[in-house]
């Protein structure tokens, strides 16, 4: 690459690939430390798929859980997220999380003035309530202040710049990047720019979830006719562009597939909603052809997707309306689409479902024994504090499905967000944040822990670069 | 590597490297077709971990199946792979290898005159019968006949030449590779040398089993306190010097503990046949904190070394005289080395291991009952037709804790043993087999499998490359 003869269009301290959650925190934190910073975005619009997020963050030790009496620690959470990532999780960039997911939301608060809910939530695979949730469940809401902040520290966002490839020198140091100026996402077409970079550049440019080939290489499963929850633009170029100068891949067969998904909208949808923050927690799953529960619902995301999809059939998930009261949640678009249907009785949904209605009563008057006694001892679900017998009309349900959601897998990198190449040596010059990296989650991410990392790691990421 | 300054010091029509079953493979098949062919090998002698393997191939439909009425087919050896893998072996080489593995085998005896033991094997997630031993429960024994194969075929092996790095030209195309003759392995030199291919190189360097630092990047618990059953060069330079060149890499994660390893041996060492070949069939595997059986003993192999490997410390496998008797096979080696202890009474055992002599019997008796009955309700263990009541001394014993035995994961190829980049499209001019290819087994290899895998892709590579 250094061979080409080109001239650099431009120069900058600092280069961003990525305005989502870990590419803005970076750029906030580099210029926060008085470095030029510039912020490139091949799409149109800032956000990525972070815009399409819950905008749920997962942290111990708030004062959230304080105010709630939620006893919780970084040890308890680490133990948690090293659980479902069946121990495959790197310790230090773990423990570099857990330790730093309090100061991270604590930052989006009172750096960046994100409003929250007054409620803590807890996500499978979580022993206690740790989830936190922006107003208007958006991670728009959180976007929106991180871009006035940008704005506030003259941050340069560029649209339409993809991000090509990494140019090193000699010694395999990251100088710079050829990108494409004007670009057409369609046509992948655009004017071709070096931009020079005196200290480094962050990648923070999301997984590879939309990457129908690339996905494929790690997991064959996951052809076209597996769906997604992602936008279709979250492809893997800079990840391969980081590849190509033999950045360390690692994990890269670690996807996850989302269990909260409909078959019956596309995309992340509205069911995810009713299924996540409501079914999981009070409801059943049960497999429609035997009428049966067979999996823990507030199991990890693994097991539970893994447990759906093994069953070979979309499953079924209802809940009532104590449930959905007792959430609090606005569960209205997900019905208006027919993604959740409401039934006034359980004999008019085993109707609806083709379900034999004594065999659904069986199973729901055998769950709601274990929610009166407080323990499951088929599936060892925790039933949690506020959890009542399924018995209050309208009762709801939703066909789940699974989905591509999230790539564990990524670039191997620091606690530093430094990208490792495949002996374990840092490569000058490159950073790396968010789910382009891997070896946080391990096997499988809990619910919420993704925007705590996109935060601790792209800050760190910007502190890092703008300290070189 | 184009604009490097060199000169070829020579030329060759195919450049093999390595010396285990793939290479060889590959080298006779190629060489059958007519063209020149080169092998390295960087150590003093051939064979690589196939040498210390106990040479154990799988396949359908064999004459011997047939022999002792042994019911089985491609499609069934299919099913159980796939299982064991988790789903994500790469559909077209899983069936390449189920419809090539009685071809293979046949090729062993009919080609290279490998003598097998008249006996067929059950190995655990196998669902019958399916692996032939050669004489002297040796991988050398089948090395041998390739070694004298690729004399009579006036192949060339070189010894002590370590693989570098590819040389390819403009178009990506694989043109040839620098080595370092002369080659001490100790102080990683030797002279190096550039070696022209007209029509391609095989790789054929085997797994990272043994390679630390990079087996941890993509499993950060392996680290060096995790021992290996490997030969100690098992280690990744070819498979970095493919992914130099961007090559894909597939599956990185997916590494497989063994689970009938000692902790009181180095290696792979003698415990295993014990375990592998008796044990596993006829034996429990039990905790010794507790006494109690806890996973299946004829699981596939990263069910049983996951299972003990979260129990967190040794556990304690037994079997008894009619177990070992009926094996046929001769484990005093394993006994010499007091890797598998013998005792007149379960009394013994259990003040030798300081275990409950009563909780010992309890969980003896059930699992005779178990053997009896033809059923394990506990752990679904499946009760091969000779098994007896654990009850005629003396008693064997053996502690187990898991080493890593060998790495799923390697190069992305086609079904024609061509080697893929991330965008999913062939490197002209290289191909992979054996272990340094991934995606066969997918998240994890059932036993006698490898050497079926190393013979169809080495003969499929051999076959390929000399038909460019």
């Amino acid at each position: 690459m250094l061979n080409e003869n080109f001239t650099w269009n431009r120069t900058t301290d600092v280069l961003v690939v990525g305005t989502g959650f870990a590419g803005l925190s970076a750029a906030i934190e580099a210029r926060t430390h008085n470095v030029d910073v510039l912020v490139i975005e091949k799409m149109n619009s800032y956000g990525g798929n972070s815009i399409i997020s819950d905008g749920g963050i997962a942290a111990p030790n708030t004062h959230l859980q304080k105010k709630y009496m939620i006893k919780d620690d970084a040890a308890l959470m680490y133990q948690d997220m090293l659980t479902a990532g069946l121990g495959l999780n790197y310790p230090n960039l773990l423990k570099t999380l857990v330790a730093n997911a309090e100061n991270a939301f604590r930052w989006t608060i009172d750096e960046l003035g994100v409003p929250y809910m007054d409620r803590v939530d807890l996500f499978g695979g979580h022993s206690v309530p740790r989830c936190y949730t922006p107003e208007g469940k958006s991670g728009a809401t959180i976007l929106k202040r991180m871009i006035s902040k940008t704005e506030s520290l003259d941050i340069p966002i560029e649209y339409r710049v993809s991000f090509q490839e990494f140019l090193v020198d000699a010694a395999g140091k990251v100088i710079g990047a050829t990108v494409l100026e004007n670009y057409d996402y369609k046509s992948h077409s655009g004017t071709i720019s070096h931009i020079k970079v005196r200290k480094g550049i962050i990648l923070a440019t999301g997984g590879y979830g939309a990457d129908v080939p690339f996905r494929q290489l790690q997991d064959p499963r996951l052809t076209s006719e597996i769906s997604t929850t992602n936008k279709p633009f979250t492809t893997a170029e800079g990840l391969k562009a980081a590849l190509k100068i033999n950045a360390a891949a690692v994990q890269l067969s670690q996807i996850q597939l989302g269990a909260w998904s409909s078959p019956d909208e596309k995309g992340y949808g509205h069911g995810p909603l009713f299924a996540d923050y409501i079914l999981f927690q009070y409801g059943v799953i049960i497999d429609p052809k035997d009428t049966k529960r067979f999996v823990n619902e507030l199991g990890d995301r693994k097991t539970t997707g893994d447990a759906i999809l093994s069953i070979g059939h979309p499953c079924l998930g209802i809940a009532d309306h104590h449930a959905v009261s007792q959430s609090g949640w606005d569960i209205s678009k997900a019905i208006k689409k027919g993604v959740v249907n409401t039934f006034e009785s359980l004999d008019h949904l085993a109707t609806h479902y083709d379900l034999n209605l004594h065999d659904l009563k069986n199973t729901i008057n055998t769950y709601n024994d274990y929610v009166s006694q407080g323990s499951d001892p088929d599936y060892g679900k925790q039933i949690v504090e506020d959890a009542r017998p399924i018995v209050s009309p309208p009762f709801y349900a939703m066909r789940l499905w699974p989905k591509v959601h999230f790539t564990m897998g990524g670039l191997g990198i620091t606690e530093k967000a430094q990208v490792l190449d495949y002996n374990g040596k840092i490569i000058e010059g490159l950073y790396a944040a968010g789910e382009v990296a891997g070896g946080v989650h391990g096997a499988s991410r809990l619910g919420s822990c993704a925007i705590t990392e996109c935060i601790v790691f792209g800050r760190i990421a910007g502190q890092m670069v703008s300290s070189r």
